[in-house]
């Protein structure tokens, strides 16, 4: 327990270093964000050596992102190793850590886009992929499609060399208590059934950055929900929805109750008003998530940058799993909705 | 050959009785536009029975949906009835007329929205499925999912009652036909292969509707591309990209190059601009499908209607089959770009 709270300690210390180094730096301003999920988070619910592991795997998600930016690579770099971190992580729901549907299994989707071209790449329904952003990277680069699902994506992945891994791999106790709990609580092996436990469905991973080259890129991956039916799409891989990056505009990576994210098309609702209103990122944002969400009922959140390297992380839920990098080089890791005031390592 | 036109001068006698009839009711105005696909037509390719036909059947489509908005009936239950008329034609690539992928497989896509509470349904990679777009209407009410794919997809159809065909159903000689030479033109049997032959994608249906309550509709529904790898998803079962209607601004139904019109979110971008510019219709899908998709060089068509009951049938190819009846009452069936001359019925 101590050693996970001395890690946190350390990873702090270390973004402390990187934030001092990287506004020393001569490269136009950088800017990075991850989210890891939004719902029903409060402190009395989490114990303190969770939660500091958590805070350490977003900090060095966050980082990882953030060096690809400093050292000039590309935005689709950095939020692609950002989300590889968190597919790694058996935290959250996404990759290794990804829940298990009605059937016991891993059903996973994934979306990137480049807001320099448009160019976008997307997967549903793919199981036992080692980390799906990587499978819509390759669907974006090296297919004619941006979406390919099921049996055909991994096809496709095997075709071009991603990386499988064993259930086994992906397999937590965590998740198939999740799942056992589901089932009781609820038989929901129809898509048609009844649909009351918002939990299952609060989380999901992205990130965003804008880089030294003025480009943005959005990514998104996601496990679903818990004990959800056999073939449920969410917006994690429906561009526009889940993910959405222009470099008029900005970039956002959503996370929530995915078939209101679908119908009010939340990441792209959010440039389309930055573009056409004139108004800032906050603004679009909040009145995307505060204002067309919460009318509609859907719960959840988004992290998003814009062409200028502002950062806007907004949930309409009691938290998110955020973490961000701004312009400055200031770092934030945050959970809860009160927990700006203890941003991490800002020099 | 003589019969089949006939028939459609008879359609065409008809139109002309309904759309008398039609300005003489009391009702709020309505409008419905109609697509069954978009692409490098001209009238040297066309033998004159096989247009005369296609035009009858798009006037028929036209009729049906517009006699539901006259009796006071729903957009939705409007552009279903359009829908599901195209798509028991064996002349358009969707249901019926199906295209086969490269498994010699008919895999298709669906999609409608409800603009007046942003409710959605879509369904993707379904087979024999007799009229898709039931399923996914039957998504939108009965399931808590916006959008279902694969043997997912399958089990809520049969689950719910939605009818199956057999395989022969789906068979058309020109299909089959068309499959032969797409593989002869070139191997394709892998996501990741040349994509060579723009005409294999050409082809969707469509409607959208305004009803005397003041609701708006859009309905998508398509059997892919001729040889496409297993799996690929287009833009037509994507909320947002080839279907969105939102009461604030217009309904749009989308046929195309999916791939583009899912990275610029055609049908909401055009609602955007509507909702967020300020412009006129005939503008914000101007700008779209003409500006963003011709710079990206994506090419395709929309149908589109406002809240006012204005109608825009906008495409960037050669010709688009398309089909219409405006608020006065007016009929337009139009394959070509200068077609419009040619509108049938005009009062």
């Amino acid at each position: 327990m101590s050693r996970n709270i001395l890690f946190a300690l350390w990873c702090t210390a270390q973004a402390a270093l990187m934030s001092f180094s990287a506004t020393a730096d001569t490269l136009p301003p950088v800017a990075i964000a991850i989210h890891a999920g939004a719902g029903t988070m409060n402190r009395h619910d989490m114990d303190r050596q969770t939660e500091a592991q958590i805070r350490g795997v977003l900090l060095e998600a966050v980082q990882k992102g953030h060096s690809v930016l400093r050292l000039g690579g590309t935005s689709l770099d950095a939020v692609q190793a950002a989300v590889t971190h968190l597919e790694d992580s058996p935290f959250f729901n996404a990759g290794r850590g990804a829940v298990f549907n009605a059937d016991g299994k891993n059903e996973m989707d994934a979306s990137i886009m480049d807001g320099s071209g448009l160019q976008a790449g997307a997967v549903a329904g793919v199981h036992n992929i080692r980390n799906p952003i990587l499978l819509a990277r390759k669907v974006m680069t090296d297919s004619p499609h941006v979406m390919l699902m099921g049996e055909g994506a991994l096809v496709f992945a095997r075709e071009h060399e991603i990386e499988f891994a064993e259930d086994d791999y992906f397999y937590t106790e965590q998740r198939w208590e999740q799942l056992q709990k589901a089932k009781l609580q609820g038989s929901d092996k129809s898509a048609g059934a009844n649909w009351q436990y918002p939990d299952r469905w609060m989380s999901t991973v992205g990130a965003v950055a804008l880089d030294s080259h003025g480009n943005l890129a959005a990514a998104t991956s996601t496990g679903g929900m818990t004990n959800k039916s056999y073939g449920r799409v969410g917006d994690s891989p429906i561009i526009g929805a889940g993910t959405y990056a222009d470099n008029r505009s900005c970039a956002v990576s959503a996370t929530g109750h995915g078939e209101y994210f679908i119908r009010a098309t939340v990441a792209r609702d959010i440039c389309a008003r930055m573009q056409f209103q004139g108004v800032s990122l906050q603004q679009a944002a909040d009145a995307v998530v505060m204002g067309e969400l919460v009318k509609m009922g859907g719960t959840g959140g988004i992290v998003s940058v814009d062409h200028k390297g502002n950062i806007a992380l907004v949930f309409n839920t009691e938290g998110m799993y955020r973490a961000s990098v701004n312009t400055a080089g200031d770092i934030q890791v945050a959970i809860y909705q009160d927990d700006d005031a203890v941003a991490e390592a800002t020099p």
